[in-house]
């Protein structure tokens, strides 16, 4: 899949698609640009009308009420008008039949697409087909297959540089089901662009992907030795399907190994922050006593998502260019 | 359940759960301001930007579009922003889970959660924890369980001073089944606070809940004696569901002993008002022809509905303090 | 069903429920008016607050989320709030009970409802019974049964004028499933007010109407013969359900006959637009090289949709009057 497809000819960014690729000083601008939209002492967002006007489309083939919302939430915020649709992915089986239903879309004059997807590349697809037919429209990845959700993965950049500052000295270990995740891709190639040095990937091996070490991520089966003086522990959701299927035993013989407790936590530096996408498996892949613990930095990324999602509308649209 | 919830240390309104323990001071102003929003000649609601900028959540446990709307319309009329949120209560069984969704929906920086939800005392426990982590959110209770349905009190409240005046003079009968009925529990609490002195309960005997004696009020299972020159009847809607039940023998057994007919109104004062909280079953609880007669209000109660949940949202956010 | 129920006692335009009986003065103002919100040489459409402050109720009592979405947009567009309620035809099976249903939607105060509805007819019945009770509120039809899609003639003939200029010399086609098409309905009324002298209808025996001679339409069942040095090929969706009864044998079969090809096209002039309301079945009644040919507007139809529906909109609420 190309990558350029995100930036324009000047290379600007014109669809957020993945972090995969993203150029660091790009990156760096919306984490830069987020915080415009934040009260950090009150841990409140603000409104503006930077977008007044604009029609933003939340196109999702898959459903996510919580994702919906947060795009939702900053559209709205940024004062634009935010249609949501819930395409049912079965009437749009065929590619072809997909790429008519974002041309209807396009006719109806949006200026972003908000694209969720089952189908990793969907978005990727869309965005193509969109810079031949409208190319004034801008298009967002709000999370496709297994392959990105790069919103989530700067929200966790905010997140880690609002707490920590400097990537360039940080140990980062992210932990669960790698295999199957989008967030841990994305997350790996922010933190990799970001220059962290020491990037780590904890999980059984049934859920651990191959070609790690070509990442430069450094893969443990062991927790306690994954989790060894780390800054920063991003733990993944570990979806109840897998739970069920070959791949894991049992949630309480996966909890024994791999969930997340105090106990384990003070392998990591004592002043770590734990993170975590949402929605949690309390007593699955965390504990309750740390995900409302004071290391938890959990709902700090709810808010900050918000703002990084407005950083990101209003970076397309030019306004903020 | 503690009802002190619902004020703050000052004595204000800070959550409206229940018409149960909250004091007649504030629920007259409510009444009061609701005429603010409302042009009574020409039954018109006026738009105004008095929550411009402020983020409202509609969070539906359970689906009701009737409902969710009043709260949608009130929330535009007063410029505030609106999503809405279907959350599948499969999807939130354990309690734990509930707050996980609630402190994630609160760190999108809302400024009020609208909450149904099947279960009595959802709102509480929302409420309860939000006055823990997020203090600044206000919490609507739009129904839940059999416990209480206050907007739909209030909306019944204003209707009844609007026609009738002086609280202190009127007999009220509540007509129906009154066992799983949130909207006449609320009611009954408002009628008793605004010092309603004959408060008449009417329904069959599997339909009556205990204790209606210590609620203060008088309970009947003859419809022709419980309608005696009252000034306002309240009509229950019958639950479908409870017509196949064992609680009733059928439909139109129910309307011979339990219908409201033109001949069972005339019991009532000449000049009395007939509510119903809506959607009526014609043929069953009421009849036609006095659901469309010159005595119904049950239109009016639509409008005022959304003239009072205006002001229960402006009050909360302090904009009409 | 009686037509003049759309005009008031002025011959003004109160609601839009049929392009039958719709006079041509009405028909070619809201055509008019439609220029006045599109920029067409770049295809935009413009936003405006005509409508600010009022409140219209998208009510679909059957699901169509790309038809709601364009009167959504074009709500916005005029800075209208907008309500969409999808309202379960099974709940609303009795039509007394669609009744209350529309009292307790116009009870909220809406200005305007926009109804989709599977039953032919229920917008007229819901237009007459508004007209009793809250004669303030204007009615759209989005679609009703088989009977009309007025709002999608009105942006067929908008793109045919757009295209083609003065209708008085045109020849036009309507291909595909006449017998159950309400957008051919509404299309052939729309045409023969505006005076095209020469409409024909394409289709198999199975799934050509009775009655085409007394709409003053010739009916043809040789796709070769009826595209026979046409200005504009309206296609019809073949819907799904059709191709799996009896009365068509197969897709391909049909397509074999009835799909329009390059080849076929070559009958029409050789400026002939191609029309099609979407979504498309791309290789059943047309072909991938057709539908997106360079005489192809299938796509101009649905930005001109998004002008056609504000016209309408701002021309029922007297703005545009």
């Amino acid at each position: 899949m190309p990558r350029s497809i995100q930036l324009n000819a000047k290379g600007e960014l014109t669809h957020l698609l993945s972090t995969e690729g993203l150029p660091k000083a790009i990156l760096l601008r919306i984490l830069d640009h987020a915080k415009d939209f934040l009260d950090v002492s009150k841990m409140q967002v603000r409104n503006t009308d930077l977008l007044a006007g604009k029609s933003i489309f939340n196109i999702f083939f898959e459903n996510s009420t919580r994702t919906r919302t947060t795009f939702e939430i900053a559209a709205k915020k940024l004062s634009a008008d935010i249609v949501n649709l819930n395409v049912n992915a079965s009437s749009t089986a065929k590619g072809e039949s997909l790429l008519d239903t974002i041309d209807n879309l396009a006719a109806m004059r949006a200026d972003m697409f908000v694209v969720r997807h089952a189908q990793s590349g969907a978005p990727y697809l869309i965005a193509k087909h969109i810079n031949q037919v409208a190319p004034h429209i801008h298009v967002m990845n709000a999370g496709d297959g297994r392959h990105a959700h790069p919103t989530q993965a700067l929200l966790d950049m905010f997140t880690i540089r609002h707490y920590k500052g400097d990537f360039t000295q940080l140990r980062v270990a992210i932990v669960g089901d790698l295999l199957h995740s989008r967030v841990a891709r994305s997350g790996i190639h922010a933190l990799t662009t970001l220059g962290v040095p020491d990037i780590r990937v904890v999980a059984p091996l049934t859920l651990l992907p191959s070609g790690t070490a070509e990442m430069g991520v450094r893969a443990f089966t062991n927790l306690d030795e994954g989790l060894e003086d780390v800054d920063v522990v991003m733990m993944l959701r570990l979806q109840n399907e897998r739970m069920r299927g070959a791949l894991l035993p049992s949630p309480q013989e996966y909890f024994k190994h791999y969930g997340l407790t105090e106990q384990r936590l003070k392998r990591a530096k004592s002043d770590a922050i734990v993170m975590h996408p949402g929605p949690m498996n309390r007593g699955v892949e965390i504990d309750s006593v740390v995900a409302d613990g004071a290391q938890s930095v959990i709902l700090s990324q709810v808010t900050f998502g918000i703002a990084v999602r407005m950083a990101v509308m209003s970076t397309l649209n030019g306004v903020a260019a």
